[in-house]
């Protein structure tokens, strides 16, 4: 049992919305004691972070699907964590758990905070702490729903053509993966010969783009790689590639809207896909996800997600960073597409 | 009986492909002596011809829902006219059909082309010329089924707010009447008082939102008439009405992609929505629609909008210019809103 008054608990707080980039000023560093949880608390120990591009958006002032990140308070960020204190009897001391701990060392949990927040324990067993952060955890679940529930593979013919940018990101990954799984044509598109390469030879992707290899590099390899045009393409970097991919689509064409890396750090406004007529020449739909609609089918996708694992039928690529002091760097890793799988930070050993 | 032999058909055909608003000196006018029709085949005076927006398209080159019509082929047009000769069974010289006639005084098909270009038989006592070319023609089965398979008014609940764009013109006059009929709210979107008091006194729309009146009218009104929100969205028009309505969806809304009146003149690129992340933070889908693929289930809609009709619970307005020669002039009364109703030509009286 940890005496908890020994303990210092180091946060990142948003202390100013950015424009553009968020720079190290924009965030303000504190320290807090860590008190003992009230009944039905727990004090959880952040062992890992998931640094995600959704994190850019949490940022902004204005009503989107979440409400920002307030000034001045702690930084919004689900992790991994042990409980070293509870006032709850469905957590022990030693437990590890998910749930949004936030960019600090410690996370203190009310009983309604463990239900809104849902905290919920995890099992080692199954995969490991990064992949819990990745292919088992929100990224994994936003590929898994948005590619299954919105994309919908098979809906027009067996053997439909899949498109994914950010091939080698947490989403784009299991997006690609899973889309092998389902006997899909998989198609990946990414920066850079190394992560198009590891794409395509260790995640058994068709075939990888490297958007950075030419201006005109999205829409030769589309042209070669998906001879039969694209019956799903998953977005996760909206701008040019958005709009070349538009031109290929078949008909009855999903599209799955589930970000644009590309324009959130824009300080002018966002590049709206001139193509977007190509929805109606070809019936096709394009449509949004946000991946909490799904909480009550996480257990379903996770549990198959983790066969796949233990099959060998997927792999998880993880890039840490270790530190809580490096986050606003690390976190810009995502946006100049530095980080090569799915960025983590690592905040305290096991 | 007509004697064929004494009879001229004047033709416009297209002489070269528009940049921007298409100019008479882009036509080309001609004559061609009417033949008998071969076994199988019939002839047929063109009475009335179909104005609509998607002829604009139809005149570029490229690959869309439909190929293009090409250089000296007489404009694709549907309209309606009466059979002056028949070689085939289904077929009684007086009959009235409906089918791709062209911008021409006669129109001939082979058996082939009968087929092909769904020319059949209309009943002028469930519905006028001008009704058979509007609610009980291509726009209304556009409005039909891209509100009903597409927009699935009461996806959410009860009581949806549907906005509609061109909302006085041929599709939106539809939709907006249909959504009443099925317990939406109905917000129109119209240029100019005439028409948006026409859309609410006359069609019963709950409001009608004057684009004209000023540079905020359509975000004010909005604001005023959707106080709950925009369910589902049926867009005629694109551009900066589409960007904006796109700031006021709701979760889970449905926008129909049926046109983009505002961009097929651009001599630039067509203006993408800068606001399709709505799309992501509302888990909303724009989706595209083209009637043709609801050809099986015209006769169900066509008997349901006719009852309508019969009942009085839906009213049609048409614009009807007279005169094959005007066509030029007629039809860019679409692309600067000048038209009040569905725009018909009519070629000849009955």
């Amino acid at each position: 049992m940890t005496n908890l008054s020994t303990l210092t608990n180091h946060q990142i707080r948003l202390a100013a919305r950015p424009m553009g980039l968020p720079k190290r000023d924009g965030w303000s560093f504190t320290e807090e004691p860590v008190t003992e949880p009230a009944a039905g608390g727990i004090v959880v120990k952040t062992l890992s972070l998931s640094l995600d591009p959704a994190m850019r958006g949490w940022m902004n002032e204005g009503k989107s699907y979440i409400p920002p990140v307030g000034i001045g308070e702690v930084m919004r960020a689900g992790g991994i964590g042990k409980v070293i204190a509870s006032a709850n009897p469905k957590f022990a001391v030693g437990d590890t758990v998910t749930g949004p701990l936030g960019v600090q060392e410690y996370a203190s949990f009310d009983e309604v905070g463990i239900k809104r927040g849902g905290v919920s324990k995890i099992d080692l067993h199954v995969g490991s702490i990064n992949q819990w952060l990745n292919v088992l955890g929100m990224p994994g679940m936003t590929g898994y729903f948005g590619l299954m529930d919105v994309g919908q593979p098979g809906l027009t013919k067996a053997g439909e053509t899949v498109v994914v940018s950010g091939a080698a990101g947490a989403v784009g990954q299991t997006v690609g993966q899973l889309a092998k799984i389902k006997g899909c044509r998989v198609v990946g598109i990414a920066g850079g010969k190394a992560k198009c390469d590891w794409v395509v030879n260790e995640l058994g992707f068709d075939a990888c783009i490297d958007y950075k290899a030419s201006p005109s590099s999205v829409k030769d390899g589309l042209k070669e790689h998906c001879p039969n045009g694209v019956d799903i393409y998953f977005d996760n970097v909206g701008g040019e590639i958005l709009d070349t991919v538009l031109t290929r689509i078949n008909k009855k064409a999903r599209i799955i809207i589930c970000g644009a890396i590309s324009q959130y750090n824009n300080t002018t406004a966002v590049q709206g896909p001139k193509n977007y007529l190509s929805l109606l020449v070809n019936r096709a739909r394009m449509e949004g996800i946000v991946v909490f609609d799904y909480a009550d089918r996480y257990s379903i996708a996770i549990a198959e997600m983790a066969g796949y694992l233990r099959e060998g039928k997927m792999k998880s690529k993880e890039d840490v960073v270790v530190g809580l002091d490096t986050f606003p760097e690390s976190l810009l890793k995502l946006f100049n597409g530095e980080n090569f799988g799915k960025l983590v930070l690592q905040v305290a050993g096991v």
